[in-house]
């Protein structure tokens, strides 16, 4: 780590790496983007300054090593690999043991692995939080709609879910209707569990589509590292989440990243969904 | 109520009411079947005394109380209507505002207020499991295969996980790969999440197919009525968890129904995955 290095963002897939080289581009930071061959947008590998495969975690940190960057930052969202090819991957740099333990739990753990060994070999690790202060939701985020008194029932039974599961690091998120919880989210992402319940509620109802409520709640764990998997929503969250006929979202004040902001809200406003952020009872109000 | 009427068995979908009439023909026990339209098996159908909508309480509560049982009992599963219906099925019969507390909530709730109108109506409500205790997972119960370590501490995880998802009234199961929990069981159900699993896998994988271990873990909640909604597992459970990849299933000893349970470990054995019952900490080791 060098003070006067670039910003190395190792980038996978989805808007956010996108996002962030924008910001960094408008504000004329010094910035390399490494992107992982199979998850990084072609949009951002054409600015890649290396592709690297995603297990290749030797030329990984030989190339960081080589930019000298001031700060490192992991973006976008890559799959977790299975259980062997994570094994491998890690056990060309540490103690057999210890790699177990950590490929052998949840994302926040293989993630924290991965940061573990940025930091060893003397990189500072940043969020994507920290190198653009505008993605993150403020405490004033709102569109057109405001919660319903069903909503803030399910937001708050929802909040409690998740802070119960914050021990077993699992999803993110949930969706909740009044009291009713109608998923958990698992490694099958935001996206994936907003089309099961559009999908159980298209059994449930035959052909009749109607707006049947509840609320996508999606906050970072107690405890999480917030410089790794942030939450994240953007417009696809908020279209997926009308289709699956909710009334809103709810996503932790200062802890959670919002992509588009602008569009997110307007697209929001357009289907009739609400946008709110709330406290985390885990992590506080944000400062500011 | 009384002593000397017949058992009435409230039938929905699935193998468990077929079974537990077997049971009672077997055994020379008198009965009665009342079938829900559009959820009891064609073949409980021919053998039922009556048919009734599943939202038509006033017609269900009039054929039960024509039929002076000894019993009722709830069997086989029924999918949850939606808000508006529910609202309106029972509110024949009770307070609004209790009504609405009722079914804002999750699955247990709703069954319970259904129990707790058959009761209000002078009904014995009793459980498939104290009609056909035949039908429990033993303690004992073991195919040719047993849990590794991995899958132990999976076991574990997943206990502690549904332990803490009690208060929350959704699923039964989750599914856990060593450490890392792969799903938590939504109005889905089991069968569905374990597709989820498959499909999950399918992607990370792509075309490679080979057994990556996990463990369904199937119990009762934390003061869940077994009378109502008792967990169940079948043959169709065993293949469903063999092609989705895992090393097996676990459930909780006493508290759980095993449907065709010779057939059930005769496949888990053939398919080369474990079936085992767990002490529940919530419940306790089973009597007997």
């Amino acid at each position: 780590m060098t003070a006067d290095g670039p910003i190395a963002i190792l980038a996978g897939s989805g808007r956010l790496p996108i996002q962030l080289v924008k910001h960094l581009e408008r504000t004329g930071q010094d910035y390399r983007v490494l992107a992982i061959r199979g998850f990084a947008a072609p949009e951002l590998r054409r600015q890649a300054h290396a592709t690297v495969d995603l297990l290749d975690l030797k030329t990984i940190m030989s190339v960081l090593d080589g930019w000298r960057p001031c700060a490192v930052s992991l973006v976008g969202a890559v799959r977790r690999p299975g259980f062997g090819a994570l094994l491998g991957a890690y056990s060309l740099l540490r103690n057999m043991q210890e790699v177990k333990e950590v490929v052998a739990r949840g994302d926040d753990q293989v993630l924290r692995g991965a940061v573990k060994l940025l930091e060893e070999r003397g990189h500072r690790v940043v969020g994507a939080h920290e190198l653009a202060p505008g993605l993150v939701a403020p405490a004033s985020l709102q569109g057109r709609f405001a919660p319903q008194e069903d909503d803030r029932r399910a937001i708050v039974v929802g909040l409690d879910l998740l802070g119960a599961l914050s021990a077993f690091d699992i999803g993110q998120a949930a969706i909740v209707a009044r009291e009713h919880v109608l998923a958990v989210e698992g490694p099958e992402g935001t996206d994936g569990m907003l089309r099961r319940v559009r999908r159980l509620r298209q059994s449930w109802l035959g052909l009749r589509r109607r707006k049947e409520g509840g609320v996508l709640i999606k906050a970072a764990k107690r405890g999480q590292d917030l410089r790794v998997d942030m939450p994240t929503i953007g417009p696809k969250t908020v279209r997926e989440a009308a289709q699956a006929g909710l009334a809103g979202i709810a996503v932790g004040a200062g802890s959670t990243l919002v992509l588009d902001q602008d569009e997110t809200l307007a697209i929001a406003d357009r289907l009739g969904v609400f946008v709110v952020a709330v406290d985390l009872p885990w992590i506080g109000p944000p400062n500011g």
